[in-house]
């Protein structure tokens, strides 16, 4: 069982309109009230782009917002992708030095922001609407191998039986391809986030999923590996960038690249080309 | 239709033991005798690793070999990634320079090989075994993102329902996430390579396929794209080959690996120290 003394890092995700914020407020109060410290933050790389903010998602999250277990908000960072990848594991870092012991990371699906957060947390769920066939469309593609839990949503009244058949369709289409970890098989449940029906049962199963990986001691393991590809990852970018600023490269760049589109240069002796160019400025 | 003055590249995939070899001289000889000519090109990217060759396995491609309008080869070369990469395009550059209009590409399979072969071919075909449930697991994960037509082979005999029903099953699973593409919707079609049963129907589809990037006037754009993009990659490989030959970061390496292993040093941290280092030489 997790305990208050150890710390549980969370990633989740799910289309717009599902309700993640409603979902992790429910969970976050649960659990706060159980004497966890509970960190919500939440990852948003398409504000790199658009400069938009997101605080006005988390904010909605007015019961949890208020209990004195709970810290919650939004992406701390504005910028590259790598900015807000940096921002962020600094952030579950920084939260678990003050306390915090489950870390719940948000992400709001664009992009690769799915397999970043996967790539910082121990476990990941996807939340899914109450839908059936096409519907499942707005479910992203990719986003099936990364998951450790699906959580169904909205499972009350009307939409209980549309939320089973859903859950159904998961578990025949978790049949798919080799598992993502070879110390569990990926979980399907249903709940209600806003009549908090099964939110308990989410969470034992989030720590059988913990006791699992706890009895196999891989949860070290993971984040270090996790860690380290992190760094090699940052390491990668910045060398890109230094790359694409270098005046020789760029200067290289236009021509070297329409020749590769127009088929003249094969993508191979373009690469040298640039490389001589950079390589030449140092 | 796909005609004799242009070039149509396919990357194939699938699990061992599926009947790629056998799948491959069905559909080789098929167009042969349509007057095509067809270049058959084995990706092996493991080989890299174990030294291992396939052309054991191309070259039981006997009625296919001896065709006057086939070649057929094994993958080109060992190495890294990197250069299984840029011999495989320039391979497929190289058979389009000497007149042959259709280039199969085969992967075995191997880590990122499918993604690597979906990045340089027009469309891209998994072969799947006829097989339903648990055994559907042999077919890798994430491979669902990246086709454009799936195959059911042995669909002949005993095993013809086995074969339906498990091209059931993934028009089903298709049902997930967003298209890979907006113009086509991906396609399920049984064959059996070795009694030739289908396999028109599955060049039929290919045909389909063709056409509806054609018309669309996407076919050249793809490429376009996938060359600049292969240009970066090779790029990116490049230089984080001369960051990790670079003396100082190798001796800075080993310590700040491990404090990030260990949770001492956050990701971007060491990430800065590294750089630090390899700048300081330049």
């Amino acid at each position: 069982m997790m305990n208050l003394f150890r710390t549980f890092r969370v990633g989740i995700s799910g289309p717009p309109g599902v309700g993640k914020s409603t979902f992790i407020e429910a969970l976050g109060t649960f659990l706060c009230q159980k004497d966890f410290r509970v960190a919500v933050l939440a990852v948003d790389p398409s504000s790199a782009r658009t400069g938009g903010s997101i605080l006005g998602d988390v904010t909605r999250m007015d019961e949890l917002t208020k209990h004195k277990n709970a810290f919650v908000r939004g992406s701390p960072s504005r910028g590259t992708l790598g900015g807000v990848t940096r921002s962020t594991t600094d952030a579950i870092a920084l939260c678990e030095t003050f306390g915090y012991n489950v870390i719940l990371v948000e992400t709001v699906g664009v992009g690769q922001s799915e397999t970043m957060v996967e790539g910082m947390t121990d476990v990941f769920l996807l939340l899914s609407p109450p839908a059936g066939g096409d519907e499942l469309q707005g479910i992203k593609k990719g986003i099936m191998e990364l998951v450790d839990i699906i959580v169904v949503n909205k499972a009350d009244g009307e939409l209980l039986p549309i939320a089973k058949r859903a859950a159904a369709d998961y578990k025949a289409a978790l049949h798919f391809g080799t598992p993502k970890n070879p110390l569990w098989v990926p979980q399907v449940r249903i709940c209600s986030a806003r009549t908090k029906d099964n939110v308990a049962e989410v969470w034992k199963t989030m720590n059988q999923y913990w006791e699992q990986m706890e009895k196999e001691g891989v949860m070290e393991s993971k984040r270090k590996s996790q860690r380290k590809a992190w760094m090699w990852r940052m390491v990668q970018e910045e060398l890109v960038k230094r790359f694409e600023r270098n005046p020789r490269v760029q200067s290289t760049l236009i021509e070297v690249q329409r020749e590769v589109e127009e088929g003249r240069l094969t993508a191979g002796l373009a690469a040298d080309l640039l490389m001589d160019s950079f390589g030449a400025s140092q």
